[in-house]
């Protein structure tokens, strides 16, 4: 399972004293673009074909605060591709191993019309490694 | 139904020139923050009871883009409050009455410790008003 | 001199328990969008003849502390406009009108090359109205 | 020169294609904590002891468009201290070292009641520490 960690910013934290849970969205952003990345199939590419992947849900379960001084890590991986869409699962744990938050996402992929499309047909060698990243639970 | 309305400010779009869905997140706060407001149950008083009321989960549908110009307006409902906890449900539209997002939200009081309180005990005279939410369905 | 209103959000506070000054630029870019909606120069517009005005420059006197529960309004005027550019200066109060922010923003008119454009060349019946604005201190 | 890197955040651009200038602020600020954190004077223990310090103004002079994709790199330097506040300069660069944005900011000392405070009293052995950075241009 790929993992990545940042320490929490100070804009970042509400008057409560801890994370605003609003930032937790961003986190998981963060962290799907390094995994993209680091599996070559950068999101500043795959835009580049003129196809995008908008959010189509997210779930988030809020575990535990987030604060300041506090450096999360978050785990993702992939668990569901069809060619069009695909699904993203998340732990999010603090430096001490406690969980923060439990997530899940959707995504499709689509044109400039915001239209679905095949991964398959607007950049063939990607869908390749999308199939491998789901079957080897990466 | 309680609605609240405003229109999409430019730094919540993103370069797919659409709003950036971790915004939604906010939207939802500020509709909720209004709707206590209005009901007599202003967050800023709860907290002068040294109680807060953190979200537990956070469930978002995105149904359709929301753009620079729009106007959007969140419905907004209790829909379960058992003392200790409560459980918001949202849809979020257009100016045009399209349906951009659907959402539900978990909310627990807790105290200055982060553990649970019972609002009858805290703050004894706003549990008669939460009861009434959500029996009347507002 | 133009007026922009509204409560503070709870996501714009941060632990130290006021408004974090990053969302200082943001309130003003709010003010300047109602601004120019109002005098007939509705930025949405101006995008759609493919001119922007990014900021040049921006700074920010912070004065006093915003809370969660103040109300917020931004004074707005155009300073200067030569045609390609244009100054702001903003004062922020609270409720109950003391000042919050001293600000002034510098902004550029360019083309979808990032590259200056002359409005008059470009939307000239929006040269006219700019000049109206510096000249009666709006 | 202390400096800072780290890539632009999808969530940080705008319908522009370009990062939004509010983000400006954050990004110094987490420079700042990280600068603080290596020269032994960590906010969270500046905190701990009763003292925040929140900017008294700030200036930003945008010089080219950061973009997703861009690796910024701030960096900075303390160029004044006198005990209860203290100047900080700022040059962003992107990864072809091309200049951003360049920055000052002001801070003061205060304590919980947001009264200036004098570091010397507040926490003894910071007060040469900072004088130190001043001294030798850290």
């Amino acid at each position: 399972m790929y993992e990545y960690s940042r320490p929490v910013y100070y804009y970042e934290t509400d008057k409560m004293g801890v994370v605003h849970h609003s930032n937790y969205a961003r986190w998981l952003e963060e962290a799907r673009t390094f995994y993209f990345d680091d599996m070559d199939l950068a999101y500043i590419v795959t835009e580049s074909y003129g196809v995008m992947c908008p959010l189509t849900d997210l779930s988030l379960k809020f575990k535990r605060f987030a604060k300041y001084g506090d450096i999360f890590t978050a785990k993702i991986k992939m668990t569901m591709y069809n060619g069009v869409r695909f699904r993203m699962e998340y732990t999010v744990v603090n430096q001490d191993g406690q969980v923060l938050l439990e997530a899940e996402s959707g995504h499709a992929f689509v044109g400039a019309d915001h239209k679905p499309v095949r991964l398959q047909r607007a950049i063939p060698h990607r869908h390749e490694l999308m199939k491998k990243l789901v079957e080897e639970e990466i």
